[in-house]
């Protein structure tokens, strides 16, 4: 029988498809090349696939060209980089609306306008599945590079803003049944949080030169143990510190902080640095933000749960994509 | 009746497409970024996808790779730049065969380890066709960019190869039927150049500081085309002139112009420069190189053909993706 890549998962084709990219510049939220000894260049791409990542049904185009965007965006928040560009490939049946596309382009340039960065190039093919591709680049200098492997133990966990907002955001727009007596206010609070997240830039400026970190679009739960595999650490996170957004508790407090965990896509920084640190960047930051744990010497990374009660974190909960 | 894609055709959907990119940075293989003062970023992209760009009939996985590799290694080329690196955005079905992907990787990786450059990084996503998204970014010194707007009455059209020899090995591995009495060495050559191009990264050391240039994917003609069209001029053609490997005269002598012209995918620079420069240019180049003609102040491109007759070229047999 020949091996397809659903046989051998998400994980084993990552582990093929590194085997064919420097060790040194891969395996985190984009690759840091030395340009110049003052200039590196961040690079990241993402493809996104019709009714996997978007779907007519939960995203108009204008958020479509958004949030692919800034997941891009996000990318390079996480490595420490501020924007230069982006190109955009394109794979459209040939029965796509023009409205569509432009669509599309409108939203990728208005959060361009607002974040950074231009739209310098691009290819259109015909295909049988609307297709985005989008690679993102960016500048850092060497030592503001932002990596998932230097937290250190006694550094203190701290995210950017509210979690789980995005993920109830998609519950609502899936089913138009769910949370029929939300206030509309709450309502487009969430569905915003799914379709127009924030990539978290304006932070950036604010680090030192010592913080380790990435960003949340798998989930917090993903980052904090991409974060400790990376640096060979543990972490203890404190439940009732996850930061969630009070219209997310008005629309589902039990599914909560499942979703701030698993749910995916709020596009938030989790950064590690040390507690002084920390403190002094917090009220910098907007409402949400907050420090949610920190980094231990163990080597699980542990939920201590409102209860007392400790859970460990682990990789099996997170989005397979084959 | 809403309008599609389809209806405006690949020309409108650029147009709508150009409107959000910067009017400076577009309009020519890769997008130019000033980095810093002696380092340009040069940025191109290219979506591939299953039966439109290659397919199973015509093209293993190697060559798939080798070919999504060379043709922006070959966009980098016409633009003067050497390979940094590139990312490889995959959409793929989960019955790919892991062979399948490994042969790709493969095939880039090959062609990078020939012509330069390194596999940066990439993303893996489930799509109903496979799809191949490459980003490839190199860097140019300020003064070497090479545009297809700065061709000058009186030079002259250099070609660094023969051209036709792509589209006559589509045609053998499309029609096996086609080509029965061909010597096995000329069917290697031409399905070794539709599978495996060489994009012209070696006469970029060789060109001054003042030549005009692309390379003609699209085709011979088109690149002239759209040469004259960027740099406000005409020119002449002389037919007799245009080179065309012996394999392919054999081949099929009487299509081989007009695969020349129109086939496409040659991989190879039309460049425009002094005449001096030009004569001094070509002991330096392959086999199949030659100057083919000369840029004039007329607004047409003209072909003299053998018998003398002068014909007009126009965009119009060019390759339509929608």
């Amino acid at each position: 029988m020949t091996a397809t890549i659903q046989s051998i998962g998400e994980q084993g084709l990552l582990k093929l498809v590194q085997r064919f990219c420097p060790a040194d510049i891969i395996g985190d939220d984009g690759a840091v090349l030395a340009i110049t000894p003052n200039h590196h260049l961040v690079v990241t791409t993402d493809v996104l696939i019709d009714n996997v990542h978007f779907s007519d049904r939960t995203t108009p185009p204008h958020s479509v060209g958004w949030r692919s965007a800034a997941a891009n965006l996000s990318d390079l928040a996480a490595m420490g980089a501020t924007p230069i560009g982006l190109t955009i490939g394109l794979g459209l049946p040939a029965d796509t609306s023009v409205a569509w596309v432009e669509g599309l382009y409108e939203g990728i340039q208005d959060c361009l306008r607002q974040f950074g960065g231009a739209i310098v190039g691009g290819d259109l093919a015909r295909s049988s599945v609307r297709t985005i591709a989008i690679t993102a680049f960016g500048q850092v200098k060497p030592s503001h590079v932002l990596t998932r492997s230097t937290a250190q133990v006694g550094d203190a966990i701290l995210v950017t803003g509210y979690h789980g907002s995005a993920r109830a955001g998609l519950e609502l727009l899936l089913h138009s049944d769910s949370g029929h007596d939300l206030a509309v206010v709450d309502r487009q609070v969430l569905v915003r949080a799914h379709q127009y997240p924030t990539p978290q830039l304006a932070v950036i400026a604010e680090l030192g030169d010592r913080a380790a970190g990435m960003d949340s679009s798998d989930g917090l739960a993903d980052a904090v143990l991409q974060i400790c595999r990376s640096s060979q650490v543990g972490a203890i996170l404190d439940q009732s510190a996850i930061p969630i957004a009070p219209a997310l508790q008005r629309y589902n407090s039990e599914q909560a902080i499942d979703w701030a965990l698993y749910g995916g896509e709020d596009f938030e920084l989790v950064l590690c640095l040390s507690p002084d640190a920390a403190q002094a960047l917090l009220p910098k930051l907007p409402i949400g933000a907050a420090i949610i744990g920190q980094i231990t010497a163990a080597t699980a990374v542990e939920l201590r749960q409102r209860s007392g009660e400790v859970e460990m974190l682990n990789f099996d909960r997170g989005f397979q994509h084959f």
